[in-house]
């Protein structure tokens, strides 16, 4: 028997502790009634939206589907590609749907926990969080091991294999059965896409529609009922920070793996090459069930005691890890390939690095973000400069990490000596940085739910101690939620790498006479290079326009509202907030179509007339600024969200001053930034590299250069 | 004779035309008692500014020489390397310092002639700007033209040639010729980026200082002599954007022809190679001076009528050039080398394009700016977010252009076949683009002539007639200096290339075995683009904090006066301004040493780790990124103050609306974009190459990679 069968098993044991987790959130206590109605409108915002979203989705994965299917039967691509992108993008939104529905199921639960205790409430949105978490890499493992386990099978059969001359079986074997398993990320990577940019809209519309017109013109506070977008802001945590994210790190996941499978047949690493990467996210998944175990705090605990508290989970899972994957790479590979491991330890710490680097930059607890709070006093434009020179300069640590990382995991991979080996190790480093996904996720995913839970305990008037507790679990979540971005950034990164020598690799099995001419001084790459590196500007000019059209029909309905409903200022009116909630819903939809496009017509547009040395010019390109811009947008909109609160908790005037108005400006612009446009950029990286994948065989034969 | 002997004879023609047009100025009146002592005051802060920092420059340039001298010691560079250096520093510190002082004196000339009537105005702004013009390219030719003569005499001699075993005594020449030639280029980049960053901020900190107190908080109007920082302002416009674009677009235009030099010589083209790009230069020069003869407007004339005017030059030039490049090809290098021809029109092409997409994107006549100005209404943060995407928005069009030029150019000169030849059609395009420079600089840097009139007719009380006219002419301004953006950006990515390839021969001279692993999947490179895309984003950061300190100090400064003059208000006592130009003379010469030192340091650094392989990803991703955040910044910039100026002029409510407040915040936001850090990151860019070219000796013994 292989080590693969660990991959079954962990996805099953990931599932059951998911299963365990839902049945012990939902046996808590919802709270009272008023609780329980405001909690059930978000429920079904939430499930309208996603309803909604998941309809045009199945629209395009038809269209997709068929296109996929005339390809394979003129013999551009394998018959089994056009299932494979099915399942990709099915269970991809199935994490989101899971997640979102034990997210949405949690609110009230956290907020009524959060009358007893802090960490009561900490319980509570932590386990959801963590369904979430373990969902999305159970899932993610029941694909891959469902399509490793049925193409094995299939290419058994020397019959079904097209072996080039003097190729041994094994490798064969592995090479079909790993280039068609790639094509289910693009899938996955159409669906994250989908999420995070419909859902990115959708929270940021609500949220800044919400704030201009209540807060700012009515001068109501923030989750008061009588604001009609108040419910819609709700959905849209759920929405955009639950089940975008999901199918997000849904996409890297699976992503990191197969890519690095993929390039285990090049290696000449054979199955047990192949079984690495899934045997590692299976160790990954029973590191971070224990590490969830250690995720407590005792009750008076200070912010800082929390993040002590996740920190400590995260760090045991990764220790845990380290410890386990040494003798993973020593027996399943042999003595001669330990660098591998550390390749993976180089992954562990790149990723627990830009962790820190991120918190730098973002937390008020540093000058970067104190300064910028500074800078408020000299109004909205000075704040603003700050922001952005902010969020390019910390752009050049995590590159420098990242850099020391690709370097370090493909020298110890041997790379010097054979180049495919040190590739192998950039994917393993990817790997490494992603196979504590459970329990980051699940850090990462309690915020939103612990954020909703402040605005249930506000509507409901729980009175002013569990908001605190409630902002306490919220305000960290910031921090924790801007740690996962680096993490899905870094390794986005390194996978992309890891895809453009697969898309290499493909290219090579269907032209074995093909010549690569990727010198960067070879005008096709450079152009290619200029090309690709401009992409990640067009998509953010797309979806911030998106953001700022949307927020501005929900700003003139919730202005509507307040002029035509009479009675709904004194509270004796109720607003209407389906409308609002529909309004956010069809934006999302309408505005999720270009950005989309983006990613998946220009790598073929560029195949055609570039050609294969052009598309690898091109993913180069777009991963590079792609990389930077994410993280610039990422770090930039976290701190001015962090300038705001800390001027808000009463330094430099507090609430009301001249500098708070500037420091809401600067959180303003950065809400696209932080939530809809950045986090995008690294799903549009990987789905460029994954459609380019998928066309190979189409440019390799139709392109004009 | 050969036909180089164009190039001196044509830097002769332009710099006594600019001798003719300058004593044309100087003859025109001055105006009233008020209008001299204005001008005068505005020329005295000017002059303290350049001493100022040429003293910090020269301390610079002094050590630099020292280093260089030590390195040619140590057989590391030839001899004339230092002497080079210091040679294309100060011609370029030159061409600045003429400029500005013509433009500082044309001030009140401009104002006195815009009381007669507008084309008299036109007629002295111009004049002043055309002398910037054609000094920047007289004195370009003059420092190429004595450099090739002296070196050409010193290499006739064969004793002083180590040539290579096999290789003829011309290529060899010319090969040792164009290298040393090449390293001129590095002491004009310095330059220029010191004057374009310390002018930028000195500029910016001046507008922006003079502009938060007076305007916004005391409520004068612009340019009221009541204002501490109103004479910083004037001094401002002509430190930055007239001595900064001088020595800024004096580097275009050497490194364009010198670069393109170099690369004759892998292409074994010889001398006629070499005198090519002179030749094409000294053409450019007499197209120029013909060109300047039709711009002229009547009276009553529109603004565009105005523009016509400018462009009708302009464009008669790049006809001229189209005709007689043609022979010029055909006659100096052979039949078989027309397709050079074409390169040469793709560069010109590609300007005009170029400068169409710029002020498509820019200008208030259309759509992006009309949207961008209607964005205001919802407040700073939407038309923050607006103006961000616009200038994302116009990169692509810049992208495509220059990315269609580089394969035109390439594929006409025979690339498919020679490699060299081809990179050499990329260089000619370059230069193709600039050769148009004597004129295209004249439109624009006749701008800032017409905007420091504006203020000196606001100051000395010329009347609605007058300010009406020099703000016709000043408006206008906006657009060509927009458009002049967009050549020195555009050229400056095509010379890269073109540097890079130089940088690429000049390692094979040192070490002909040296073997180039340049694949875009080379971990190497691969984190050298990653290194060279992150620097753009650091620089942006460096220089747009400084801005913000800068302008801080001087609205303390304002604020101050204000305070403590008693009278002030009330005309009775007159502010302190030379203060004001004091406190932006020692924030600029601080404030420009980290941003120049990233543009030095980072290329030896990342030399001496990663080798060569790496600097040249790292090159070629400073110029991805450089480029496209150049396009980014300028575009944004100008649409934001455009649009306030469309809001000013009477639309969407008017001065004084909430929609024309949110605009100046966009206005502000966009000042370091424009006018600080955008035009400094194609200096930037080249300068990263240059450096690399001159540490080519160094970095080859002792990297570690």
């Amino acid at each position: 028997m292989e080590a693969t069968i660990f991959a079954p098993i962990g996805a099953v044991v990931a599932l059951l502790f998911a299963w365990y987790l839902a049945a012990k959130v939902l046996k808590a206590d919802e709270g009272s009634d008023k609780m329980k109605k405001i909690s059930l409108a978000v429920r079904r915002g939430a499930n309208a939206y996603l309803k909604r979203q998941y309809t045009g989705v199945a629209i395009f994965f038809g269209v997709m589907f068929i296109v996929l299917l005339i390809m394979a039967f003129t013999g551009f691509l394998t018959i089994f590609v056009p299932f494979a992108f099915l399942t990709g993008g099915f269970f991809s939104g199935l994490s989101g749907f899971i997640g979102m529905k034990i997210a949405t199921n949690a609110n009230d639960r956290t907020a009524n926990a959060a009358q007893h205790s802090l960490n009561s409430g900490l319980h509570v949105a932590f386990s959801a969080g963590a369904v979430m978490g373990f969902v999305v890499v159970g899932l993610g493992l029941v694909d891959i091991s469902f399509w490793y386990y049925f193409l094995k099978f299939w290419y058994s059969d020397p019959a079904h294999l097209a072996a080039a001359a003097g190729q041994a079986l094994e490798d064969a074997q592995v090479q079909a059965i790993t280039t068609a398993m790639l094509t289910f990320g693009m899938g996955a990577s159409s669906m994250a896409l989908f999420a995070r940019v419909g859902g990115g809209i959708f929270t940021k519309a609500a949220d800044v529609g919400a704030d201009l017109v209540g807060k700012v013109e009515a001068g109501i506070p923030e989750d008061d009922p009588r604001n009609p977008a108040v419910i819609a802001d709700n959905v849209g945590d759920n929405v955009g920070d639950v089940a975008g994210m999901g199918a997000d790190l849904y996409e890297s996941y699976v992503g990191s793996i197969i890519s690095t499978a993929a390039l285990a047949s090049a290696a000449g690493l054979g199955f047990s090459g192949v079984s690495i990467p899934m045997v590692m996210a299976a160790v990954g998944i029973i590191a971070s069930i224990v590490g969830t175990f250690f995720v407590r705090t005792k009750e008076g605990a200070t912010q800082k005691n929390l993040l002590t508290a996740l920190r400590r989970g995260t760090w045991i899972s990764a220790l845990l890890i380290a410890i386990v994957s040494y003798p993973l790479i020593r027996f399943g590979l042999g003595a001669d390939k330990t660098g591998l491991y550390f390749a993976i330890l180089s992954g562990l710490l790149a990723g627990i690095l830009i962790g820190i680097s991120t918190e730098y930059f973002t937390s008020d607890t540093y000058r970067p973000t104190r300064d910028l709070a500074a800078d408020s006093s000299g109004g909205p434009a000075t704040v603003i400069i700050g922001g952005l020179a902010l969020g390019m300069k910390s752009t050049v640590f995590p590159v420098v990490i990242v850099g020391v990382s690709v370097l370090a995991s493909y020298f110890v991979s041997g790379g010097a000596a054979d180049f495919n080996h040190g590739l192998y190790g950039i994917g393993l480093s990817a790997v490494g940085m992603l196979s504590t996904l459970g329990i980051t996720l699940a850090t990462d995913a309690y915020g939103p739910v612990a954020d909703n839970a402040g605005g249930i305990a506000e509507m409901s008037e729980l009175g002013e101690e569990v908001r605190e507790r409630t902002d306490a679990l919220d305000s960290l979540g910031n921090t924790t939620a801007a740690t996962g971005k680096g993490f899905a950034i870094g390794s986005a990164a390194l996978t992309a790498l890891a895809l453009i020598a697969s898309y290499m690799d493909s290219v090579k099995v269907r032209d074995p006479s093909f010549q690569f001419d990727l010198g960067i001084t070879n005008p096709i790459v450079l152009v290619g290079l200029f090309i690709g590196g401009v992409l990640p500007f067009l998509f953010s000019a797309f979806t911030m326009n998106a953001v700022g059209r949307a927020a501005q029909s929900i700003v003139n309905e919730v202005r509507r509202q307040f002029h035509e409903i009479t009675g709904l200022m004194e509270g004796k009116a109720e607003p209407d907030y389906e409308t609002c909630v529909d309004i956010c819903t069809r934006s999302a939809q309408k505005e999720m179509v270009a950005p989309a496009l983006v990613g998946i017509a220009t790598p073929i547009i560029v195949g055609l007339i570039l050609g294969v040395n052009g598309v690898v010019g091109m993913l180069a390109g777009a991963t590079v600024t792609g990389f930077v811009m994410a993280v610039m947008m990422a770090n930039a909109g976290g701190a001015w969200d962090n300038a705001k609160k800390y001027i808000e908790s009463g330094k430099l005037g507090g609430k009301g001053s001249s500098a708070h108005k500037a420091a809401v400006v600067g959180d303003t612009v950065g809400d696209p930034f932080k939530d809809t446009s950045g986090p995008s950029l690294n799903i549009l990286i990987k789905l460029t590299s994954m459609v380019s994948i998928v066309f190979a065989g189409l440019i390799l034969s139709h392109s004009i250069f």
